[in-house]
């Protein structure tokens, strides 16, 4: 058979068996063992690495997760379900899941009950200042542009970044305690096996799969279903290529090497649809601290493009997909302070005339954009973007400078959004919209909450929710 | 097996055999079937509608040739592949295919005369005055963005739109030859035949189709292979809205009933993978006729966002994927004239401040945007965008007047140019990139030559270039 798979007839006895085979152990797989391990089923967690934890392990940590949680309450922050779908429903991209974005906001609460029932910390204090990572144990912070246009129009704003107790990069906290909880839970890890391919019946349906381990081949049947939590592929040059070939520009990848969209592919091969491959999430983290909010973004023509107060991860969007990375941060002496991470300085003038010179930008433009900007910010207001009022200044005051944004020079991080399809209870559909039997996926391998648009939070956020999810339903059909 | 598929156990006998069987009858479908037959191979198009022709009949007819095709040659136009191959790599998208580029760049020529030798007529003639469909007869025409910039910069411009010969719309002169040319050929055409589902023997080889006739299914074995040729997805709702959601909005189709993906979701089953299912061709004809290149088209922010003299489908792209649709084109009394195709003039000033506040925009974002305009303008220069000199004047001259260029109001006409994976010969790829055997497409079932910006002409291009090649390939390997 073709790559990736095998046919049943090829297997005259399976070397084991298992109720539920999930492949991977980052947050989507552990959250997918545990809840089907705890029904009961025979669980077998097959992950390569030699450890488990994956990209999320690495990551910053924080889970998207609102509607009242307990620890939005405990932080003092009201919330519903009805503004968190609304939200996300607004901000997330083009053509969001609407099924899926209404089970998450409703189940949010409970999920972070969950979260804490598994032993993950969160310090109930909020931390004001930056968005998506604090550099603080805090367990609350704000991760998505909820307080901006427009956006804040549609939406109650609440901070809805949940955070594992750790100073910064949390990720590997969260992934401790689910790793813990997936081995408690009665499910079986094991490490260092990779699986090559998908054990097809004669009717298409997913009946186990082929794992290789230090160069040995075993097959193991699965009796309620194969879960495939692989990660992204961000670290595979030739998805890329084909279909976000902007994400190779970008400076830093956000994943692990183990995000090279294999199982996307054994998916595929099994006859998946996907959704979303031309998207990915790219943080251009150049506001922060956020009084760098007060400076104007511009594009290549000088122009302004978005409202500087946004997530960072809008503001990589924006400047990567519709200006083609080519942007800079100008400010005033007033507005200036020494980036956390965006460090050169591409360009100084002691009039806005003379920065435009400088940064080679058309005769005038930077100019008129500095001028209307400015009557209007004196008046607190942006009514090209609705930027909000505590970031509005004129910028006056010489000298002028620009911070290099484009992604020659700037931070850009990325990582895919796009994968298997799926329902909301992560059985793979296939391009009719037919369920693939025997054949589940959660996480990063599949298109979950965010399309197109980010919020820091989501992937974690989806991965276990509909981990979760994946794994009782896998139980369910043994 | 899954929908779309059939088990080659669950067919005792086939009901009929070809050595090649071709999906669809449009101008790929035609090409493969004529190059399949031509070589001697028993070819059989099963054409679900009653007749042949499919989109291609009913599109604008225009064939994107060159490289010195006798066409150019005869009006008087100097072109090479090389200029042709640096055009469209830098003009239709991200991730350009670069050998399916270079083979029709310099096969091009030969194509020309290929569809002469079908019989298409083209005039020796040349036709100046609008891009895309001529309302004359003449052959040749400007079809593309090619003596804008930046593509002016980067190849020598030539005219490539190859147009049969009839005065407008001419897709259906070149469909009657080339449906001709397959009956003459020697391929068997049954219309009314719907393919239902491929055939896959056990190692995942496709070795036939079941087709339905008004009701009645029936099994064909395909020794040398399947091509589909079956046309793209903009008449696909649940494709569109979970691929290219902005197509929705578009005002037209351009397309036919047959455009429901219904081919590629065939592939897919098989095990093929897609690319670029989230693009698609935008026209906005709004610069028609050309002094209207004249104008400033503005966004929201009462910025410009291209260059005017850009190819109607360059402006679309730019207006839709990148403006949310939310565009005008700002003109004075000296460049005002009947729009051909978008007639709501949305607003009129006495002056750009008067424009502006009855258009809604920004205070001061429009006059500043017309002052900067105008000031180089008279210069002869754009240094923003670089339009032609030929479209430069200062708008100075009252009233002011806004064509209204908004989804809601204008012209958007949108196809779908996402689709199967396949190399230069056809063969449909897998996830892996490895061929499937038996399985060819070509045409709008597959991704071609444009992998998001659009030259008019590029389609019935590609589709009958490539489809030569696929129904060459699928007879050699029978």
């Amino acid at each position: 058979m073709r790559s990736g798979l095998r046919a049943l007839s090829e297997i005259p006895r399976f070397d084991e068996e298992a109720d539920v085979v999930v492949v991977g152990l980052g947050c989507a797989g552990a959250a997918a063992a545990i809840e089907s391990a705890r029904t009961g089923a025979r669980t077998l967690v097959l992950e390569r690495a030699s450890g488990g934890g994956g990209t999320s392990a690495l990551s910053g940590g924080v889970l998207y997760l609102g509607g009242g949680t307990a620890l939005q309450r405990a932080c003092g922050f009201e919330d519903t379900p009805e503004d968190m779908f609304a939200y996300l429903m607004a901000s997330v991209g083009d053509s969001p899941d609407e099924a899926k974005t209404r089970l998450y906001c409703e189940g949010s609460v409970a999920h972070y009950d969950w979260l804490v029932a598994q032993g993950v910390p969160f310090k109930p204090t909020f931390y004001h200042g930056i968005s998506g990572e604090p550099p603080t144990d805090d367990g609350l912070v704000w991760s998505g542009s909820e307080r901006c246009r427009p956006f804040c129009e549609i939406a109650r704003p609440a901070p809805r970044g949940h955070v594992p107790q750790h100073p910064h990069q949390t990720g590997h906290v969260l992934m401790r305690f689910l790793v813990e909880s997936t081995r408690a839970s009665g499910a079986r890890v094991e490490t260092d096996a990779r699986v090559v391919a998908l054990v097809l019946d004669g009717g298409g349906a997913v009946v186990g799969v082929v794992a290789s381990r230090f160069g040995a081949e075993r097959s193991v049947r699965a009796r309620g279903g194969v879960i495939l939590t692989t990660g992204g592929f961000i670290y595979a040059e030739d998805m890329l290529r084909r279909h976000v070939p902007r994400a190779l520009r970008c400076s830093m990848r956000v994943g692990a090497e183990g995000d090279d969209g294999s199982g996307i592919r054994l998916g595929m091969a099994a006859g998946a649809a996907t959704l979303h491959l031309d998207k990915a999430s790219i943080s251009l983290p150049v506001t922060q601290p956020w009084g760098l909010k007060r400076g104007v973004l511009v594009n290549a023509q000088g122009q302004r493009f978005v409202n500087e107060d946004a997530y960072y991860g809008r503001l990589g969007e924006a400047a990567l997909f519709h200006q083609d990375g080519r942007v800079w941060l100008v400010v005033d002496d007033e507005v200036f302070e020494e980036p956390d991470y965006v460090k050169r300085v591409a360009a100084v003038g002691e009039t806005p005339a003379e920065l435009e010179r400088e940064l080679g930008l058309p005769d005038g433009s930077l100019t008129a954009t500095l001028a209307v900007y400015n009557r209007h910010a004196k008046q607190g207001e942006d009514p090209l973007f609705g930027k909000q009022t505590e970031y509005l200044k004129p910028l006056e005051r010489a000298p002028f400078g620009a911070i290099d944004c484009t992604t020659e020079k700037a931070i850009y991080a990325a990582f895919t959004l796009g994968g298997l399809a799926t329902d909301p209870d992560g059985r793979v559909l296939d391009p009719e919209g037919a369920t693939i039997p025997g054949l589940f996926a959660a996480g990063r391998a599949t298109s979950g909450l965010s399309v197109g648009g980010y919020s820091s939070g989501l992937s974690l956020g989806d991965g276990t929710f509909f981990g979760r999810r994946a794994g009782g339903a896998a139980a369910h059909a043994k």
